[in-house]
């Protein structure tokens, strides 16, 4: 286990004649806590305010050592806030103007009276918006907030934060101008709607922690009926990374995806893409597992997508939970929940099993109690290598849809953009703990970047000219 | 008339031994263009490429002049482009992170896994979104294009740099976040469904250039149904500032606004928003005319804001023309088209008139025309004393509403925003050419945010506690 990022800042009270200074530096150290930064916020003759910043292991840790400090005579805690909400506060992204204005000639160049004129142009020709506004660069991140992280349905608002920092990472890595938008709508048409509505604006869409399997309806019909690309970035992007991962697996093992019986578990928004994009790939042997076992022509579903999954999967029609299903599978991917892989399930796997145990924070099945039995192992997390992280994906396929100005993102740019990511890791480099480069790997966006735009081109959807 | 500030660049290609550059700049100057810059792109042998920055006078002069040159033997046109459409260039604004996300522990932070206790806090406590998220201090500008500036109906994607424009002007007077959001929609529903559901990730609305009758009825409704404050600006924004030179122009014509007889020509959006300010004002004799004359009760209309309008004002059930009705009228307000207020009409005025001639780009009446009969004129433009500008209210009524975490802007709010706006101009200062403070004034913004906030708290509207 890494060494915690999370930080406390307490305000306290301290009253130095009943309580010394070492006393309280004691009770932190002896509760695990790490005290990095002491600012004195107010001196009195014998009243002293700090702020106390101290590295926790966990909230349970905080709250201990927030209790402790609180119970020491002559000690008064004032107010407990910790850094990664003080990073939160007000937002963590803010609109800037390109240009300042100062002088009524730029107030008239950017507003009313001239900028009538770019209007009246955009309004001749619409392809113009792609050069006179900030849809040439931008992407809106959209979410109901019906599959947060590990939160599953939460309020719009309390999804913000997460869109947010999407927003960074799409302004860090590929320089794109995204705006997290949080709907206050579960009903699938009106998204479906209100995203149409939109389109005017962006450049592009990035659809974010939409629930399964809603999620499939928006995504579909929105590529149908709008002519800018959409992208639930919890299903392709997870799945692309995936893919990238799996070639250099299967590079490393000397396997052919064609010959690998791969095991999905966990059938919901990224499962349901990994294995189109596996199928896609040349995959020919996909079984499919969720709570009730494999997903069989043999079972019809109330969920249409399992119904699809069905039809396009296990060819040899296995039933059966995960245990029986894992024989003599090459690969199994997890985007389920921690610790349903169990290590009697890995030693049944074909010789060099690939695992990629995903679900988070707690994978499949644990890095140490797998490592023994697997040739290759994959997971969600930073603190193990080859993490699959989707900031590996997005930023590089919408740098490469915008720019070529593409309407939509096709099977052949998402296979582009898997093939552009396994490629940063060379023959040189490629080995059991490096399939998946590092997500501050600089040459990931502009290679998955130039393989968009190619494919694009190819395909017929790039409108660039 | 002000010089112009329209500029166009022409990249032109010249052959030395056919033309020389004297008389390329002969022909600018002639058509009456002035070259205010050169740049060398290409120098070879005989041919050289340059860019010409040229300031004319208007679109047809800009045609005239580039058929002109393009017409010299030697000399060949290769590009226009006009310094507007240059600042234009991918958009005006921009997307900023507030952190650089430089390493992992960043990356944790400001995304997962630690943005989720940011997001479960907020889940918990709605309200916390106005301190973790950039609802603080965020506005969306939200347009479907139905009546943009002079141009009317245009595209969505076409009214874009209008709403960026606006953007601009949000951050660089008031510093608040804005982002522009043209809607391909003009269904009234779905346009409130749109926004309803757009509430949770901004702080305020402010409507833009939605054409009239529709905007009532959508800003109507979204007041009711929405809890962030709701501000179509192209009535509210108006109707402030013109009611804050209403006010300096009575104090100097120690008129009271209780015994003038006010004519209000043109009820659109504006109209309507001025003559409702008008009579929470104490105005008691307002008279509006449109182009079938006088509105009264004595006729009914198909548009259900006239029949409101007709109950609500024209006490003395004045009709006819608006040569008629403005017979002793102590104001005279127009925001119709251009020229409809003639000399003759002026003089028939009560004493010291008051003119506001806000038609744009051209007034009801110019104000060379107007002068020797009016005491106090304004107008839209830039180029004459005392411009209506809705630059003077909006940055500075959201920065209140945001400050305070308002849920609504009421008629106390707008009627102290007015008289915020009027008190930067001091009675020492005050003279008929000098009724309302200059846009780039920067007590305005301060002096209204301190009113609102105040009038916000007054009238319980304002939840930050």
């Amino acid at each position: 286990m890494a060494r915690s990022n999370m930080h406390v800042i307490l305000r306290i009270e301290i009253d130095r004649q009943q309580v010394t200074f070492g006393k309280i530096a004691t009770v932190v150290s002896e509760a695990g806590g790490d005290m990095v930064a002491i600012d004195v916020i107010k001196e009195g003759p014998t009243i002293t305010v700090r702020d106390l910043t101290i590295r926790v292991n966990d909230e349970n840790n905080q709250k201990q050592i927030v209790n402790e400090i609180d119970a020491l005579p002559g000690v008064s805690v004032k107010h407990v806030s910790d850094r990664t909400f003080l990073v939160h506060l007000g937002g963590k992204i803010e609109i800037k103007s390109k240009i300042s204005i100062d002088n009524r000639e730029q107030l008239s160049q950017v507003y009313t009276p001239e900028v009538a004129r770019v209007s009246k142009a955009i309004d001749e020709d619409p392809m113009l918006a792609y050069n006179l506004t900030i849809k040439k660069n931008s992407v809106a991140v959209i979410s109901d907030g019906t599959a947060v992280l590990g939160l599953g349905k939460i309020k719009p608002e309390a999804a913000m934060p997460v869109m947010e920092g999407k927003a960074m990472l799409f302004k860090q890595f590929a320089n794109i101008n995204a705006y997290p938008l949080c709907l206050d709508s579960h009903d699938t048409e009106e998204i479906i709607r209100i995203v149409k509505a939109l389109s005017p604006t962006f450049g592009g869409i990035n659809l974010e922690d939409i629930a399964s399997p809603q999620c499939f309806e928006i995504e579909e019909r929105l590529k149908k009926e709008m002519n800018i690309p959409v992208f639930h970035d919890d299903q392709h992007g997870t799945a692309i990374v995936v893919l990238a991962g799996i070639f250099n697996a299967l590079k490393l093992t000397k396997k052919k995806l064609e010959e690998c019986k791969v095991v999905v578990c966990g059938i919901g928004a990224a499962g349901t893409a990994i294995t189109k994009m596996l199928l896609n790939a040349g995959a020919r042997n996909v079984v499919g597992v969720d709570r009730n076992g494999a997903i069989s022509k043999k079972e019809t579903y109330e969920n249409k997508m399992w119904n699809w999954y069905a039809e396009n999967t296990n060819p040899f029609e296995q039933q059966g939970d995960l245990s029986t299903v894992i024989e003599d599978a090459d690969i199994f991917i997890g985007v389920s929940s921690a610790g349903i892989l169990k290590v009697e399930d890995v030693k049944k796997m074909a010789k060099e099993p690939i695992v990629f145990a995903l679900a988070n924070p707690n994978p499949e099945i644990s890095p140490e109690d797998a490592s023994p039995y697997v040739r290759i192992m994959a997971t969600g997390r930073s603190d193990y290598p080859n993490q699959v992280n989707n900031v590996l994906c997005f930023p590089g396929i919408f740098s490469g849809v915008l720019d070529c100005r593409a309407t939509s993102i096709n099977e052949e740019m998402k296979l582009a953009a898997a093939k552009a990511i396994a490629s940063t890791i060379s023959d040189d480099e490629l080995n059991e703990e490096y399939i998946i480069p590092g997500v501050f790997n600089t040459q990931v966006v502009p290679k998955i970047r130039d393989a968009v735009i190619q494919a694009a081109y190819d395909t017929g959807v790039a409108q660039k000219v």
